[in-house]
């Protein structure tokens, strides 16, 4: 199989302030896998705050293309991709490009999208199984991020949340309170609240979160720093709330330490590798009575298609970031009654614009 | 043991209409069984539609009499339960009165609360866990019922409604989109539709759905009557909204047929024998990705609080039975914040008013 790669800037809708100034876009790498005239696409996102970036991504993908060269098909997905994740520690945007292209491909070959490929154990027991190829799959409720802005910015997110049950509101600051009220005279809609490890100790956190328990909110993610895990353990014993780890969780290897400390997580193709895993993270959570947020980057419909044929999994769904980008570089993926909407079109269902 | 029982009526604070006349209360047997000075609490809840009588739970519980004399403690749970399991078929509120007042007087015996049982191996990934014993744990939003009502009566219902996040609403008539439109006219909050087989064709269910579906509805319970799994196969497959099996299901072994047929199911404890065996389908019920839904009928705090042990494996829960009657015969089981509150009292959790 060939490899190519190429990268793009995504562009805010509405820029966000960090620190002294604006944060306006998000570089992404756009990876295609071709073999026998079909062509699978992946992405990986390079939000600035994370270690991989475009150059590292790059040389990651050279080395993935001495690896997929020896195969003529993404059949033995498995197998390639544990060939992929032997290539080198961490890079897990870099790897989740190429899982995510390998899904799309194989799903073309077959004629199929993905999220039927775990249909196959219908009649085990011991195998997740979803509605029938060509039926509409049910996917959850989408939560639609509000951000952290100013009383009018965020009245004006509100009216364009109108199609959407669920608002995520961003929260770690002096203006906590005022956010809530503001929403909540506005609308009896479920909130989730995502702290992005805003809150400085767990004892504040649990007092906001005792606050906030009687305001119809889903779930608190991320309260505090994300190496703070006997904070979240000590918050675990005593929030009102469920708490999600968003920052604390990466891989399959961390559920051991989390179970413990959180009531779920949150699982982004570009932190876990790709699908091949967030799909082995979710059977096993479910054991653990964890609950399971899907998640998203900044993305372009190309990487949210492809969580998306996941989401049917969990327990809530955050894949609005093609909503929030003005340049997205792929069609095909669609909202509709706040949810996402699963085609029977094969692979992740996406084409390039 | 020693096992001794009674009849009580539980009266509704709002008697419901059935065909030509109203009904105003459900029989129900208390079930005690004593230890050491120590006694568990059951509860078998018989409503009129269903086969059990307070006599056939007599009658039963009388059998059940000479398998607990054999056995001076709870401890060997599983195998008391099989052996009253053997004394006949059916009979399932019957059971699961003396599996609730088992684990009742088991969780006195140890000091401990009932929801505390499945946390033993919270270091095995095969098992599910929950927070530790004595701290707050989380259990889903509970779904408060409106019923079939006139628009007045509805209205106040809405009101006393306030403190929950979901709304229960029945359907299955001539006025379900007037019933719909009146209370989406005064609330953005959730619905959860309980049709109880009243939805004559699945092509009517389906169109009907697909009007719920932009309506922030979270699932539609047992639309078509419950042995028409033909058609319940069939609109799984076309539903945008997640269809949940009551009527047609009932025990452990009816998940193989309703995993096809349904997006989810509702446990209760009247129609799968008791807590063992809610337990052991909500595990394979996850694997399958079914939602689980956890519902009683009506029944006193005594059943609905040993339901409420098993509410943190739940995905929803409509464990509302204790607030729609006026005669509750238990304390102890308290509601806030639109949930229902785990304490760490031993058992079950309730005491004999």
């Amino acid at each position: 199989m060939e490899i190519s790669f190429s990268q793009h800037l995504l562009q805010f809708k509405y820029p966000f302030k960090i620190a002294l100034n604006y944060r306006t876009c998000t570089p992404v790498v756009i990876t295609e896998i071709g073999c026998e005239g079909l062509t699978g696409y992946g992405e990986a996102s390079l939000p600035p705050y994370l270690e991989e970036t475009v150059k590292t991504v790059f040389q990651f993908l050279a080395k993935a293309e001495k690896v997929l060269k020896e195969y003529n098909t993404p059949e033995n997905l498995e197998t390639i991709l544990n060939r992929i994740e032997a290539i080198a520690q961490g890079n897990t945007a870099a790897k989740a490009s190429v899982d995510i292209a390998l899904h799309d491909l194989k799903g073309k070959q077959e004629g199929r999208p993905c999220h039927t490929f775990w249909n196959q154990n219908t009649n085990k027991t011991s195998a997740i199984s979803i509605s029938t190829p060509g039926k509409p799959v049910i996917t959850p409720c989408i939560s639609m991020t509000l951000g952290m802005d100013e009383p009018t910015v965020l009245l004006k997110k509100l009216k364009e949340a109108e199609a959407f049950t669920i608002l995520k509101v961003k929260l770690g600051g002096e203006t906590d309170f005022k956010i809530i009220e503001l929403i909540r005279s506005h609308t009896a809609k479920a909130i989730s609240v995502d702290v992005n490890q805003g809150w400085k100790t767990k004892e504040d956190a649990l007092e906001r979160i005792e606050w906030l328990k009687d305001k119809n909110v889903l779930f608190i993610e991320q309260p505090l720093n994300k190496l703070d895990f006997s904070g979240a353990a000590w918050l675990k014993e005593r929030s009102p709330l469920p708490i999600i780890a968003d920052e604390s969780f990466q891989r399959i290897s961390d559920l051991n330490q989390v179970k413990d400390c959180f009531h779920g997580i949150n699982i982004k193709l570009m932190k876990c590798s790709g699908m091949n895993e967030a799909y082995k993270i979710m059977l096993q959570a479910k054991l653990l009575n964890l609950k399971i947020l899907i998640g998203c980057m900044s993305e372009s419909s190309c990487a949210v298609s492809a969580a998306g044929q996941l989401s049917p999994f969990a327990d809530w769904s955050d894949l609005d970031g093609p909503l929030l980008i003005k340049n997205d570089l792929f069609s095909g993926l669609n909202y509709a009654n706040g949810k996402l909407v699963l085609t029977d079109k094969p692979g992740i269902g996406v084409e390039k614009r």
